[in-house]
């Protein structure tokens, strides 16, 4: 039985996760690497939690902690669930990796495909500790900041893949996991929970069309309104790509449509309808290029998406058209920056050996 | 000396050369493809000129024709000004063939590089006469219509260039052309004046960028307020591709900058600060996305730029991802609708053959 659970970020999904956890009756430790996000609620104690919530108040966390302060936070817990961004996640590897012990089950929340580099890193610092490493393919809330100890659930998300690497590991690590969330879906892979994260479908597009807009500093609702005819048949043709990697790999071919529905986010309709009538309605667009939609979903998103789309020789025009533009706006090489097949040592597979690898952990 | 003088097309275009030329004292012709948009120029027998030109007033034409009446407009003229948008070059050149006569200059204004199609066309048309075909590189005046017969000049373009096809004809008409447009430049040949004309460069990204704003019917100033800054460095980095284009080709290298202040657009500035503070400033965005904007821009435009730059191995990954993400979101394949090197029937030549083809009319 879990009892106790390190969640690791303090950010509007790290802050959900601890409070709804707490109040649901766990013992939850709360670390953020910098002292300013965190500082609000080392004063308040707690998080107040409202929304689509089980439970909604007040949630008194048990460790709130910072920056070198990570062995507390992770010390003795059963779950280590880590909400920070992808360009994170190397960083985190490296403080939690002198204080892992035997057991403890890491969840990236979600993965971005981490876990090969998460593992990598533990290996190379001498890590020799039996942990189970895991991603979901979304975060397990929907939700937002209104104050800096206050987060409002939109919904809990019902429908997330998840699967541990190597994904031979995955019966035990499920089994612990579905204790705190029943909904997790067992994934083949790390990499078939990776091809199902919402993120880099919807993000960068939904930015890129309103760019405009957006350095006018005009406000809209990102989905509600952000969503026009013309975005919607864009997120078609990338999910049409992403459905064809997923389609060169073995996996499932969930459609964006087929995930709206099936996590309760919006009724069947087209892809405009659904999104600018979800519950996702008073998300507010990015007011910044130098947004997550960005920042992570490029580098960490789309480039992995379409340097695998090279590897296994399926096409990736739409997704590449918008890595480019977003290369020439942020003036950044994102193929250089981002996580390729070659950055993560897979670039020499096929798609077998590929999910042989993400089975064994080896090839 | 030009006396009389035959424009093709009442746009706002059209419409600005017909009553700028009437007034300055040619004899000017108007012909319009449909009814509906010449109509109320015949009612009113001329059009109503304000802005900066040289005389403002009420301009009256000698003939006002449109559809199968091309004949009266042509006939026994000097300079055949077409202002058509580049998709109806092909169709005025079949209507033209039958009445055209030794001496006479065809302008396509601007000229997209249809004057290859538009020889080519006369030549299977049987066409014996012996006239010159020419282009310039971007329309002669920006303007913008305020009712159906009253056309308002922001600025008399005042640096563009102008070639034949085959330029070894240019010469004599350049001569004739200077004595409308005296700041008309000479060109290399029609490649280096379509390779200057200005409107792939912004258009598209423009409204690319802008998109979501146009579709929720948001108005905004095209240039003051469209160009935002990553408009801006998208602009930049479309126009050091075209600049690529232009050196490997051997043609002068006169970036947007250049143009803006040699044309008297803007004072030297950023490229966002010299569009935002523009002559422009008053252009409104288009309202949909069926717009020659995408509609001329996209597959005359920088496909046809992409597709020499696939021809001279010089890389546009820029204007490709503006061509994608077009191609999906009109659904429209516009490789195979645009005009290819392959569809000009260039694409087996080199640089130097094809300057050597632009020169003879033959290779």
């Amino acid at each position: 039985m879990v009892e106790e659970i390190a969640v690791l970020g303090a950010g509007s999904g790290g802050c959900a996760t601890a409070a709804d956890l707490s109040l649901r009756g766990y013992k939850v430790n709360l670390w953020n690497r910098s002292y300013d996000r965190i500082m609000p609620i080392l004063k308040s104690g707690g998080i107040e939690l409202t929304g689509r919530v089980r439970k909604q108040g007040f949630a008194k966390l048990n460790k709130i902690t910072w920056g070198d302060h990570i062995k507390e936070a992770i010390q003795g817990v059963d779950v280590i669930i880590i909400t920070v961004p992808a360009y994170g996640h190397e960083d985190v590897a490296v403080r939690c990796a002198p204080y892992l012990h035997d057991g403890q089950i890491i969840v990236l929340n979600p993965g971005y495909f981490s876990s090969l580099e998460f593992a990598k890193t533990l290996r190379s610092m001498g890590v020799k500790r039996r942990v189970k490493i895991a991603e979901t393919s979304t975060l397990t809330y929907a939700c937002r900041k209104v104050s800096p100890f206050k987060v409002d659930v939109i919904i809990t998300t019902k429908f997330f893949l998840f699967c541990t690497f190597p994904s031979k590991d995955v019966e035990e690590a499920i089994d612990i996991f579905k204790q705190l969330y029943p909904s997790a879906i067992q994934a083949i892979n790390v990499l078939e929970a990776f091809l199902n994260n919402p993120n880099p479908i919807v993000h960068p597009i939904g930015v890129l069309l309103n760019l405009g807009c957006i350095e006018r500093l005009e406000r809209f609702y990102f989905y509600k309104e952000g969503v026009t005819p013309s975005v919607a048949k864009v997120i078609q043709a990338i999910d049409n790509e992403r459905l064809a990697l997923c389609k060169a790999l073995g996996f499932r071919q969930i459609s964006t449509k087929e995930r709206l529905i099936r996590g309760e986010y919006a009724k069947e309709g087209t892809i405009q309808e659904m999104y600018n009538k979800s519950v996702l309605g008073c998300i507010k667009a990015p007011s910044t290029i130098h947004s997550r939609y960005i920042t992570e979903d490029i580098p960490y998103g789309l480039v992995t998406w379409a340097s695998l789309g090279d590897l296994l020789k399926v096409l990736t025009p739409t997704m590449k058209s918008i890595i480019q533009l977003f290369s020439v706006i942020t003036q950044t090489d994102y193929y250089e920056k981002g996580r390729t097949v070659k950055k993560l040592g897979i670039s020499e597979l096929n798609a077998e050996e590929l999910n042989r690898f993400l089975a064994k952990g080896n090839t």
